[in-house]
């Protein structure tokens, strides 16, 4: 077999402990992770994406097979540039499935990319980056739901 | 029994082919269906609405009973306008259902007006317009998720 | 167009309020409505066949457009018997719509033949037969969740 | 055990009569129970503060068990500041649920406080905020929805 | 306010830790929690009565405000037997919202009695009592899932 | 890295079409994929233990690297018997989401073993396996549903 790239797609607004685990898991099964970091220029982010991307970078960088890359275009077209045959993606639950399973059948219909699922650890199955923001902006604490934190500002 | 009308209600922006099947499936059903185009005026659309008008009319020049109207009202009063009994409407996902299940409460709870619900296509179950205004957004291809897409430019 | 014959098939064990409030709604869009109880010879019902059909006739006595009648077959076969082109079926919650589009889906590919869904009345979303069967089992009181019960024993 | 405080937190925009129903169950569990309405000032409201706040005091004019409050910090925070061992809500469907079920376990991992859960009234689970507001934008009526809606302007 | 007691009704099949927490966190709202162990002389256990109460007793012989006591009558009955104001019942995911829900307005129609729901914590939101049974069957451990195990034997 | 090797485990009372797809779609990130029958003594199967192994063998004579294999222990003792790192399931829809996630939240904590997912073909969604045994037990055609279906009679 070829090298086995995946990609983990996400704004990332910031790049949770659950998001953290998903990519750990990953490795498993994929000899090069990248952790792609989606721009879209007509949405506003709270964490800048330069910061984003040291912080992440930060948190795997004893981690040789996975790199951390800023895209602009449509994830599978993305996918295509970085010879990745899979997008990986976490579950938290049920409401995250009917999501994540439109998105999916929709990147394969239009690129025959398919989507391979991990469960995110029950522990953080709790957190999600929105609600992260919303602690942020009425500075509570973030640091169980999020790595290194410091590192975002 | 008098003539059955039904209305089927959306923003369509734009009309994809799951919406196109929804409609055909309803036709063993009513008399006449009207498609009708809700407009809000702080909302932002992505495609003009003349143009969503003229690309729905063309989809169905051949089907005397099917007409394309818009409307700037509650649903259930454009409804009482044009003499429809029912609103018609496709379910995807339990997600859709979801919240399907409260409209359709709450329009029956304000003017007794029924929903009638029709499943969408296996096939088109991924399709929805704002994937569809993500996909045009980034260039991406809409030709398999929407019918004679060039009448929207 | 011809006339329309919708199907509405269960085990009805028993025929609920909610049952009947769906029946009532389709009669609106369909020419004729038959009952369907279905007999599978490897279940067991805690209310006898022929009591349940004189007890959902009985609830129906004057409408002429509706009629009830027991099958032992596949739904969709009962349905070309009876020259039905539709399956009646009701939607309570998100559990229902998962189970019931799995059977739409699947008598739609072995047959053509569409299902058509309504709402169940919010008053008695919480009402099905197995609960029913639970809260007799216990003699509990269940005249408010079936009219004239009285008529199943 | 000392005096058991509950608070029930929203934007209540407007209150509705789904809301008022889970307030009078949490009565039966607490020796208080306050209300908090949160103000986030980056979000715009249909409904006066003020107005908001005196329409819900006159809806419990005659509970001395019952207060309106503002806040506009965590929910958490506001529950230390008041003395709320637990937070109240209501549920409706399992979209809710899923929603719910996040806030709750965060605000517990940060805080320790405990979510406790009401079923909404079925008669009143069709009924939430944001469709009230679309349908006074449209001019249509309310007062099945909310009590007392004169209050609100 | 007179007292106020709490039913936890189950078959506890076994008892697992997930249950355990539910029962310790009532204890904040209730003055007194019983938990009420079902007997359906028609379904078959896995785990002996009367090892399944002792196993529950031992886990609470400190708490002077819980008592176990079997059942064979509906729910609500038994809490009427008893001076129950509330069910209690705990929540994993919305699976076991919808039937929760279904159950819990049942109860209400039927006997004026309220629900009230707390969630599962997170690290036991896996476990339920029919996996256990299936692990135990296949002699795997199940020491992670229940306290005491032991005594169950 | 060694040869990673997944388990596809389940009754397959039969192996559909959903099933088969889920199986070549893993094959693109495992070296070696092992389809285990689980065997559960107390359940009775419509299709014969042999005739199913024969029957998915025979959909998978080509690929050397699939194998089909019976079981009778616990799906992760399995697993560890033939050096599995992981689970491979598919995924239809949120209910089946919410059992497969419990089972391998499960699965994980007693063995550390994890799950991977992949998304059912759209235009297999509605297929499993018990409704495929409710049409032959009718009679009804199921090779829409099953490749070969007359290699398990």
């Amino acid at each position: 077999m070829s090298k086995k790239i995946g990609l983990f797609p996400g704004s990332f607004d910031p790049f949770t402990k659950g998001h953290e685990a998903v990519v750990r898991k990953s490795l498993a099964l994929f000899d090069e992770v990248i952790i792609g970091v989606g721009v879209n220029t007509s949405k506003k982010y709270m964490f800048d994406l330069k910061k984003r991307m040291e912080h992440i970078s930060a948190l795997f960088v004893d981690q040789k097979t996975i790199s951390v890359r800023q895209f602009q275009t449509l994830t599978v077209n993305f996918c295509a540039e970085i010879g990745a045959s899979h997008i990986i993606r976490g579950l938290r639950d049920s409401k995250d499935f009917q999501y994540e399973k439109s998105i999916a059948h929709m990147n394969f219909d239009i690129s025959g990319i398919e989507t391979v699922f991990f469960l995110t650890d029950q522990k953080y199955s709790a957190i999600n980056s929105s609600i992260i923001r919303e602690i942020k902006k009425n500075n509570g604490p973030i640091d169980s739901f999020v790595t290194k934190p410091e590192l975002l500002f």
